[in-house]
């Protein structure tokens, strides 16, 4: 992450605090920190980040963090935490010190919140998630290259995934092909949890990877993605194996083309909602219409659902620089399904497809 | 998960609920809901779990994971919340319609926090996570043979990375080898980022797996861990490629002993300071007391960080059936570092080692 990046996003963040009439704002979400200051430390850890509407930011992390934490943070002082102490504890006391009244936060537990509302009592803290959000839906020409690396990574491991299956493999010896394929090629891991859905299995949109053995004959559904320095990537191809049957073929085309659809439909400007109702209103004008249950596609970066949506609820509108999934799908309970995705970069005029590995019907 | 087994949880779960004078326990955490019903969704589904002191369980999910949810979750009803509608509010208005007063919950954000305390303002909602990991931190005998098998699949990628690392590979290529030897025995994904950090990066106990080229008469520290079935596993090997000096020997021989000497102390009764401090007394007389820069270890089972702790701050005693690490590490920074972590079964009498990876000094 560019030096040049982090103070940008800052400056951004703060015109926010600033017109929310707000002192400061605390970042807890280690990825937020990460976009924030450009330091990348791995998921789960602790940290906590202040940045007041003027002056110094302060990032606060355990010992284990530290080093890293100073090596690569880039517009803050850090401070270590010892072990034993609480680090919300230090947050609240320096923010009870500087005189704040009303602060923003991204994101916090009900644990945190009533521990830091008992401490400074006289600060008001407002979830305020939407700003960093905003920000982070519309993604810097950094950030698309960065994504771009991630989906070529997806690429790699959807081809190896297309090239590997065959019957009497197990699902999850096939997601063991496509992530290898995908980590020594450079992924830092999965975006999420590798899909190989065979059989009845494909119908389960979230149906991660079992022992189970793949037969002749059957769907598989393969939804995977890779990260390349913090950013995500996800991409879904659907196999027939062996010998596919004539409904088989007629759902996969439908799928097809309901994502061609809506592809199409995709430009600056254009809401969230509408994308997804002239791709589920081709699903449903083939006949499958209660069986896209899902919204058609989210946003994709740091995290692999980042704004904006694309569903019947959705209330985002498309903007050039969000990158989303284009992803409809048709689910048979007991019999099987189909889903195909792809990253899409939105732009001023139309959209440029991020992932780009072959859609063949036949394994 | 045995059906008799999530049955025996919510009976201990609600022996908590009924001493705290509590009218029910909602259950939010995807690995609890898995934990009290026997249902594993993929990580970040949003689920809600009811658990009144008396009567019928019920689980609310989305669409997304419906299906599956009916199939596994053995001991309760499944309510399918249409997409666009909000799961807090539907457990809310369930909650609202049952006359209760007074609710534990394991955790929820502080979002979702307020609004349950807007939609439900009689419910006074209590944070109870301790009754949940209170419960998880002692491992029956069907986890134990999960986590036995988590940590047979870590062996087996340990093993691969003693193997195959060399000078001029990039970390992440160590990273790749062994995540795909523990994938395609059965793991269903990694417990955590697979760390290989070498040189000066080796001193960062949360390094991760970089790009940089691995270089003669480097430390390594490969820190990996499996999944089976939700339940996970913990193994750190340090490996010195090539030719090692004497200070790089003296650290590894101090760490090793000091494995050891924390190994032999582990029982049931012992406190979780009272292990780690024999250990950081070992490594302290040895004169790298400043350089053990975190606790010893730390509990494993559907977290890769579960109850109990062992650190200088921790107020958890072990009892029989906790599975801990076992992991004191030396840091110089700008030099490098050897960690080195086995898994332990704790036992009424002494102690088991789950992991049972060589420990070579020399790669």
């Amino acid at each position: 992450m560019k030096r040049e990046s982090v103070f940008a996003r800052v400056e951004e963040l703060r015109k926010q605090i600033t017109r929310a009439k707000l002192d400061g704002y605390i970042v807890f979400d280690p990825k937020n920190v990460y976009y924030f200051t450009g330091f990348k430390d791995i998921s789960n850890a602790t940290l906590g980040l202040i940045i007041p509407a003027e002056g110094e930011l302060d990032l606060w992390t355990y010992p284990l963090s530290y080093t890293l934490a100073k090596e690569e943070a880039k517009n803050c002082v850090v401070n270590n935490v010892e072990s034993g102490e609480k680090l919300y504890q230090k947050v609240a006391e320096k923010i009870g010190g500087m005189g704040f009244t009303a602060i923003g936060f991204d994101k916090m537990s009900a644990d945190e919140y009533l521990m830091l509302s008992k401490t400074i009592p006289k600060v008001k803290l407002n979830q305020k998630s939407d700003f960093v959000l905003g920000l982070r839906g519309v993604k810097s020409r950094e950030e698309i290259n960065l994504i771009k690396e991630a989906a070529k990574l997806a690429d790699i491991g959807a081809e190896c995934g297309i090239e590997v299956v065959k019957s009497g493999m197990r699902e999850y010896e096939v997601a063991a092909e496509i992530e290898y394929e995908m980590r020594r090629n450079g992924s830092e891991g999965v975006a999420f949890e590798t899909l190989v859905a065979s059989g009845p299995r494909s119908a389960l949109p979230h149906g991660i990877s079992t022992s189970r053995i793949i037969k002749k004959g059957e769907l598989v559904v393969m939804d995977l993605g890779a990260t390349y320095q913090g950013y995500r990537s996800d991409i879904t191809r659907t196999l027939i194996v062996g010998q596919p049957s004539d409904k088989q073929k007629k759902i996969f085309e439908i799928v097809l083309k309901a994502q061609e659809i809506a592809f199409q439909k995709i430009r600056s400007g254009i809401s969230g909602r509408d994308v997804d109702a002239v791709c589920r209103e081709f699903i449903k004008k083939s006949g499958y219409g209660d069986n896209f249950i899902h919204g058609l596609g989210h946003g994709v970066g740091l995290d692999v659902h980042d704004p904006p949506r694309l569903s019947p609820s959705s209330k985002d509108v498309l903007f050039a620089g969000n990158v989303v999934t284009d992803e409809p799908g048709i689910y048979i309970e007991g019999y099987g399904g189909v889903r195909i995705e792809d990253m899409v970069l939105v732009k001023e005029e139309g959209a440029q497809m991020l992932t780009k590995a072959k859609k063949p019907v036949l394994a």
